[in-house]
């Protein structure tokens, strides 16, 4: 029998302990030894809750009793998680989470502590709740070089784009009907700002390049200013627009980024609706390989956590070497990375229809010509843009689509035109 | 350092030898330990290349070389792949595999000698190619019970069926096109009826279910009657047509089957095109989760077969449990499956419009009432199915949309009311 503990009566603290009440023998057998729940630690009561038999109000108690093999913490935040996971390792306890921001700031520190213990640091949870990616890529694409990960990181958002997407609702409402399903977490900027993806895309990175990229470190752009207009013109290159995190390896240095994309229906991300995520890996040699699922959510985010003890409970006393050191990746400037852009200026009627210029994409969506005057002066910097047809009923602006350049020059472009821009979006 | 093999040096047996050989750092860094390919085993010569340095004729040379502990088998077939793969587990020495054959008919067995002998018996590549599947499977998703496992598990005839729906080619053309572009396997009938995607339908439920799943007692149905006929009626129910390999559990019995099956669009799979293939899984806490990327091809399934090797190296002389037992599993008998079909049958021009009975399924694409006589009468022998508007251009036929009944019922609706059926097709 193996004795473990559970940090956090929450939502996924709660999850995992029913799993392992009413799941026992399925737990398990599935595991290779007995587990108990011996304690679950929360500084709240819980009268009349089953938790009762098992609930303590003091990490003391679990780190200082000898049958303790296996930690699970669902509490969230640096502190005190943080302190309990070292306190944890270092005395050759297993320590698993779902916490990105404890993962994020100290995943390096605590596999070391793991390592030098015997014991494990465990976190599936932590990146796309449900869905398995942090093992299968530590153990089954370990021969493949990947030059990008890019993920749509974040239900609440996806949920939020798929809605607008759809049904055309506009923005502020759909944050509306968020919060109220309780999809928003309790800050909502954390996931409109794109907070939340970029922890999860900085963990993914820093295990593809087994060294630290610092959420810090990210560019970081959110939703916030997606408009309905925006998916029109999506829909025109028949493309949704998703909020990604994306990791991307050039030249020996890493780009990594959140912000929203036009992702077009070839792409298996387009596909991805609602509350559910997935996470998009290409290698050198697998081309694209993709997981999906539910990305939050207590029972499959508690199911992560319950499968991660299990790994633990089957490695006791065995440390799983996972290459993640402290030393910080070299990350480029994300200004200074190729994109295709969709740029959307305003037109300030000045201009003169049909001077010429090359035009890209769809025929059918494209006016045949560059319009003169400040935007074809635009059209012209950017390096021969193609000019969109503005969506029915829209006016007072022309959208561009670039070929692949990096934000810099698209800036360059911007002030040595003069043009007033409405709003721009990568192309995935 | 550890010395491995590699049987076989076809396409995937030189995909494995490559990766060890030109991204050794990679490998070795990943797997924890040098590895070094001492031999390959292959009956032919290949005079000039790299493998002449390690190329063996005769099996024993491996198997008795002590220093031998890790065998990668890419012949395919049953025999000599079953025996040389005994003898190797029997001497400890782990086997890994991308045998869809050997793996279904003796992996239960082979797992169960690897455990006598403190080694593993990996075959991650027999299942989606280069897709991580069974590991995650078997180490990420041990929390949850699935109830269904379905997967486009053929590269194949998805890129067939895919060309046929979005380019309206015609079956036989796009046979020929995917032979020509060395898709199809030597034998066409593997993939286009069903059984390669059998074979791995039947190891994933066998995985699920702990115990064995025999090809054997698989119902299997390919593509050669789908017509594009078929794929208009699909779009007008917002679905495609994909070959599914389908095992879903009912009251503790299995359920396995390959099919055609109608996807909708709110369906994971439906995006699946070409020669991706992706798996899904539906378990009690996670729902729905999926996974993609290339089911076949030289580098993808040598890049699987790698991650094999590596994780052997990690385990050595160490068994990971994998619960797949030589009993049988209690299988239903799929013609008592609840399904809904799609059921095209011949209109012999004597019926009589709009006698009412019940309209299912998108108002658009439904006529307001089932017409009169022998279709009426199938019509409500099927517990009133809606009739679906032929697609233009189709005349002399009626397809109707039914509710969940067993093939027994369908069948028993065809028989009592005499109709004549054109096709059927299971709705995902």
């Amino acid at each position: 029998m193996v004795n473990v503990a559970v940090l956090g009566y929450g939502t996924v603290g709660s999850g995992v302990a029913e799993i392992l009440w009413k799941k026992q023998s399925h737990v398990n057998r599935r595991a290779g030894e007995e587990i108990n729940l011996k304690y679950v630690l929360d500084l709240r009561e819980f009268p009349g809750d089953p938790v009762e038999k098992v609930l303590v109000h003091d990490f003391d108690t679990i780190v200082n009793d000898p049958e303790i093999r296996v930690i699970a913490e669902a509490m969230g935040g640096l502190e005190p998680a943080y302190t309990f996971a070292k306190r944890a390792l270092e005395k050759g306890i297993s320590f698993c989470t779902s916490n990105k921001v404890l993962v994020e700031a100290k995943g390096a520190e605590l596999i070391e502590i793991a390592k030098e213990h015997d014991a494990n640091f465990f976190f599936e949870a932590s990146v796309g709740g449900g869905i398995p990616v942090i093992r299968p890529m530590i153990e089954c694409l370990t021969a493949d070089h990947f030059d990008e990960i890019s993920g749509i990181l974040n239900g609440t958002t996806n949920f939020m784009l798929t809605k607008m997407d759809q049904e055309g609702v506009a923005y502020d409402e759909v944050l509306a009907e968020a919060q109220e399903l309780g999809y928003a977490e309790r800050n909502p900027e954390a996931d409109v700002e794109g907070h939340d993806a970029g922890r999860k895309i900085a963990i993914l990175a820093s295990l593809n390049s087994e060294k630290q990229v610092s959420f810090e470190s990210l560019s970081m752009e959110g939703i916030t200013k997606i408009t309905n207009i925006d998916f029109e013109y999506a829909r025109s290159l028949e493309s949704s627009i998703k909020l990604l995190g994306s990791a991307r390896k050039k030249d020996g240095k890493i780009y990594a980024l959140v912000a929203p994309f036009m992702v077009p229906s070839s792409d298996p991300l387009y596909a991805v609706n609602g509350v559910y995520n997935a996470i998009k890996l290409h290698g050198d040699m697998l081309e694209n390989v993709m997981f999906y699922g539910q990305g939050a959510g207590k029972e499959a985010t508690a199911s992560a956590v319950v499968s991660d003890i299990q790994d633990c409970v089957r490695r006791l006393g065995r440390h799983r070497e996972i290459l993640w050191s402290r030393e910080p990746a070299e990350l480029g400037d994300i200004m200074e990375y190729p994109f295709r852009f969709l740029v959307r200026v305003k037109d300030e009627g000045e201009e003169e229809q049909g001077s010429g210029g090359p035009t890209v994409g769809s025929a059918a969506t494209l006016k045949a010509g560059v319009v003169g005057g400040k935007l074809a002066q635009f059209a012209a910097a950017l390096g021969g843009a193609g000019r969109l047809v503005a969506p029915r009923g829209v006016t007072g602006e022309a959208a561009f689509l670039t070929k692949p350049m990096s934000e810099k020059e698209l800036n360059a472009a911007i002030e040595s035109t003069g043009v007033s821009v409405i709003g721009r979006i990568r192309l995935a």
